[in-house]
């Protein structure tokens, strides 16, 4: 993301200097987010004391917060008034529907957050200073959270997703959606199928999330729900389609094959699983988002990875799977790889 | 920083996602520098198994990290090996005179860590949470840590600033640097200028380390100390040139004044102050560096800010000072401001 300013800047410490101080940029989107500042920018009229106002907030305070979101892209400043980037308009301000603050205070949580007060220990080891599994430990509460909190992110990927993994298909189907989550990639085949049904597979607490969005979808009874751990469970089947969405980073390439064995044995000959990942190229440098992923899976997980399509496509052969193909999601990070069974 | 691509990149969530993650960023760095990771590239071959046996580290643990570190544009990997980029190679390999390996250690420490995970009740505030004064307080050690580690990112705006001080002055002179730290801004006027004297004010434990770097520096003979607060110890004088360098950003514009007025009070008439900081422009918003500086002041003191010259400029008046000057000092984000009793 600096690339080319590290190579046609002039050769100064600035560039070390600003990465010795990104956390400050995490901290004051955070901040922002939990002054209710981005509803006050969208209300307008901008200026520091009516935000202030608004956010019960110090001027000094509420102006340095604003000047630095603007440094940073986030808020348009003119006339020392502030106003919405069209980023910020989307989502940031809370009567946006896209609006991520939860997905703030998610990726804020202790959690996610103290592996990265403990990374030379992390390299040092190579996995997570989480305790047990990290962040794939069984029962793992904040995958609730995340359930409930990650819907703005995905929710534009799941339509995508679903014509991708439907391809048309209009007839009856069983889809299998390991890690629902949320639910939203199953749901969202669910409403563009109105003939498909879905078993959506997660940790117990999590699947309350996923029926919850099954209902407000109208798809409930269409939607039932396989509670527990994916390498445990019997899956039933045979499936039509399974989702693996976000799910195999968190594991090294053997588990993975492990678990892409089963989803095998579970899909009938002809039908199709589909991951949902962040994908980096070859090189694993690039592009930026999908390949620095790798970099949260080493600090929260024990063994996982942001996996190249070269990688993912050894799984799938060695699992049974065949016509292996990437789909990249428009305006997102991530890819859906396809297979075969 | 990121303004451009808020504005030319399609409209996706991606630019807040790497918000809220940016704290990677600096925990990823600081990793890299106490596992000697910079050192391992520098002296090569830069395979990850020669890396990861130089940091005593694990492989997964240092392919990831090295991934990150070149995405964000701090090393270069080709064809499978790491080697540094510019920036590293000046800036990070602790062989280099100008390595900020130190830096790290001194902007990671708690003190000035740990006012971000408070940052909405500061905003609220309008001051640090950090006890009595903050990074202000009488005797705060920190000022010793930051005396010894900051070297490497200021020894290359000392000559620059000497010389715009100095003017080509050659003849005998009096100097007083106020808030010495280091020392090496009067260092370097003593070093230009044989003629030289320079009297440094800090606190007692930071003038040791100030008194060092001048023995270092072969100008101890005419170098002498004055220990304390910059608003109680007497200043002496007349000096012809009194330095306030990364000093008024720390108090609010009245004490800023009550402060100049007390240095034009010990200089002669026709002598020059010079204030060294950061300067942005009357936006507050430009450049980054030195516009952002603000939240480190939030963060940090009761008070402070990073003034634009027009403030700066008010306080020296008010003060007694004329004809104002402002000198960019090349290669850095700070700026020399000038002015004449």
């Amino acid at each position: 993301m600096h690339e080319e300013k590290a190579s046609e800047a002039p050769l100064t410490p600035i560039v070390v200097f600003e990465m010795l101080q990104a956390h400050q940029r995490t901290a004051a989107l955070k901040a922002a987010i939990d002054l209710d500042l981005f509803r006050a920018v969208g209300e307008g009229p901008g200026d520091v004391a009516s935000i202030a106002h608004h956010c019960s907030a110090s001027e000094r305070g509420i102006r340095i917060l604003c000047d630095f979101l603007t440094i940073h892209g986030i808020l348009v400043k003119e006339e020392g008034r502030y106003r919405h980037s069209p980023t910020s308009a989307a989502f940031l301000d809370p009567r946006s529907p896209s609006s991520m603050a939860s997905i703030a205070q998610f990726l804020g949580n202790a959690a996610l957050r103290e592996p990265y007060d403990h990374l030379a220990e992390i390299v040092r080891t190579g996995r997570t200073v989480l305790p047990g599994d990290g962040s794939t430990e069984p029962e793992n509460p904040m995958w609730v959270q995340f359930a409930e909190s990650m819907v703005p992110m995905v929710a534009p990927m799941a339509g995508p997703l679903a014509e991708v993994v439907l391809e048309g298909h209009t007839g009856e189907m069983r889809v299998l959606d390991i890690a629902a989550g949320h639910g939203l990639f199953g749901i969202a085949i669910a409403k563009q199928n109105p003939q498909a049904h879905v078993s959506a597979l997660d940790w117990a607490p999590v699947l309350e999330v996923a029926r919850k969005n099954a209902h407000a979808a109208g798809v409930q009874e269409r939607y039932s729900t396989l509670p527990g751990s994916a390498f445990e469970v019997e899956f039933g089947g045979p499936y039509d389609a399974v989702l693996l969405t976000n799910f195999l980073h968190h594991f090294d390439p053997a588990t993975c094959v492990q678990l892409l064995k089963k989803v095998h044995a579970s899909t009938r000959p002809g039908g199709r699983v589909a991951t949902l990942e962040f994908v980096p190229n070859e090189d694993r440098v690039s592009p930026p988002v999908a390949a620095a992923f790798s970099m949260t899976m080493l600090a929260s997980t024990v063994a996982g990875d942001a996996y190249p399509l070269s990688e993912l496509e050894a799984m799938y052969r060695e699992a049974g799977f065949r016509n292996i193909t990437a789909h990249p999601i428009p305006m997102s990070a991530h890819t859906a790889v396809m297979g075969r069974a």
